[in-house]
């Protein structure tokens, strides 16, 4: 059943696995002990940074299908997106596995649209295992978007840090595991005006409002239904913005709010500005922390909201305004 | 119902309108009288090639919902992407309209993804109307991909010419019209090795053969089952190269075989080298020509097959080969 924008899963599709590799800055962080893996250096041996992102698309893909003994045949399509021009880490993952590639892209929003879409796959009873996946890397986005990264560039106190990682989950038909997702809210593009690319989580704000108050009043449920509502990568300064927002509409996201740009690194010490941001930010969080939290029951309800800001360097430098987009993806142990 | 790589939707589903909107190239070509709009400029009176892509895109979902005299509040979901860095023309597209959006991207094969996808939320019960679609625009590809237009560099012999168009479907639930997507073929990514960014028929011919080799098979029909099979924007020498690579799987195309790329442009006289290619040229050939002929009856079955190359510029720097991608999708009358 669909109601305005949000999808009821029939069958609340199950979340069997995760993996994620994290990067080293990300190693450091508060979440360290969740991480499957956790890489030494960034650049693992590869020519360019675009190399290593894939090298850990490659890795996380493989070791999700070892560690639940599948093999390639037995996944129906890998949805997947990145940050990169084209997708092109996708791209060249993906010529690793032979396994049908669907290519998403709202930016950091990507994942809440792979899970959204794969879920459907599931129950519409088309596919029984797909995967869901993204990556980003910290070197190869501020060099796409931003600056090259030999000129050190200053960083801006609103920037954020794109975080270094990949993730994916093992979506099922059957029901291997307790973890459900239940819902699914879908976003429309969001612009306030903002146009300072160092300044995302103000940009996407707006849109993980938009979304999130659809979520509400599509379900009739209000915020302490959910133990958790976790944004994608508004970082400190945008989810303070969201926070508003959504009382400005009646509705008090109150104590159990956070963001996973806040979660993924140590505020003081880090050098993060406002915190964490990229296609994996959301995706290395959920499938670690939030993920184990659900599996240990310490989570029951959790609304997830990855936010993407939908920028490019020709747009930045066209004088364009930022839209931006947001997924909210509901989550729980049945 | 899903056999290995290929969805047969239970439900066909309706493929209700279409609009497209073609340059003045395209305008010129031998489809000139299928196109709903063609365009006297490419600049649409706008300050870059980018917003005139833009225009094209808004202009062209605008005119297809006035001519159904449907709402934004009408559309469940917009599908679509384009060839643009982060697909950025469809996130200032989609910022006119209040209807959610994914965004996708497997180059040129973009449009048979979306049309697959968009076909299993309906069929899962929960979308009731859909659009799909995607852009290209000639002078934003040519200097995104190859070179600045300014340069004015000398066309190869093996290149295509970017189709500049925009064009979409109107899929829904209900059965308004008796064309239909009957099933879809799941495309892998395939690199036989081919490394030059202006010979992009060679590239994706693997891909197609892969799909359509995987359809035949799956579905266990032969090529004689379709009254047409169209890949997307092969070209001339690519289409030779596909027919050459599945007869030696041991199926045959046959005279019913053609391809989007070589039905757009007059291959004398328009100096578009081996025709045309982008992520508009199978939807604007789709949506103009092969819809009105499904429409009369002259076609009755058809395998329709978008190509994509997986290619960036930085992948073209880096010295990378072009990996590839094709979806097939089966379109009937019913």
């Amino acid at each position: 059943m669909m109601k305005n924008r949000t999808i009821f899963f029939q069958k609340p599709v199950c979340i069997a696995e995760t993996a994620t590799i994290a990067g080293p800055k990300e190693g450091e962080g508060p979440l360290r002990n969740y991480f499957h893996n956790i890489l030494s250096n960034d650049i693992l041996g590869q020519k360019s940074f675009e190399r290593a992102e894939i090298k850990m698309h490659i890795y996380v893909i493989k070791n999700l299908l070892n560690r639940m003994r599948l093999t390639e045949d037995d996944i129906d399509c890998v949805f997947c997106g990145d940050l990169l021009d084209e997708i092109i880490g996708c791209n060249y993952t993906m010529r690793e596995f032979d396994i049908p590639f669907m290519g998403l892209y709202n930016a950091c929003a990507t994942f809440g649209e792979a899970l959204i879409i794969g879920s459907t796959m599931i129950n519409a009873g088309y596919m029984k295992k797909v995967i869901c996946s993204t990556t980003s890397h910290f070197s190869t986005a501020e060099r796409q978007y931003r600056y090259p990264l030999e000129l050190g560039s200053q960083r801006t106190p609103l920037s954020q840090w794109t975080v270094t990682g990949a993730g994916c989950s093992l979506l099922t038909a059957d029901d291997t595991s307790r973890i459900k997702i239940v819902a699914g809210t879908l976003g429309r593009v969001v612009d306030y005006g903002v146009a300072d690319a160092n300044d995302m989580g103000a940009a996407m704000a707006p849109a993980a409002m938009d979304t999130i108050v659809a979520h509400f009043k599509d379900t009739g449920r209000n915020p302490d239904y959910y133990d958790l509502i976790v944004t994608g990568d508004l970082g400190h300064s945008g989810s303070r913005i969201l926070q508003k927002l959504v009382k400005d509409k009646g509705y008090d996201l109150g104590d159990n709010y956070t963001d996973c740009g806040i979660l993924i690194y140590n505020r003081e010490g880090q050098d993060v500005m406002q915190g964490g941001s990229g296609a994996c930010c959301c995706n290395l969080v959920f499938n670690s922390y939030i993920y184990s939290q659900l599996k240990r029951g310490k989570l029951k309800k959790v609304l997830f909201i990855p936010t993407g800001a939908l920028v490019s360097k020709v747009s930045s430098l066209q004088g364009e305004t930022i839209p931006a987009i947001a997924h909210a993806v509901d989550i729980e142990v049945l």
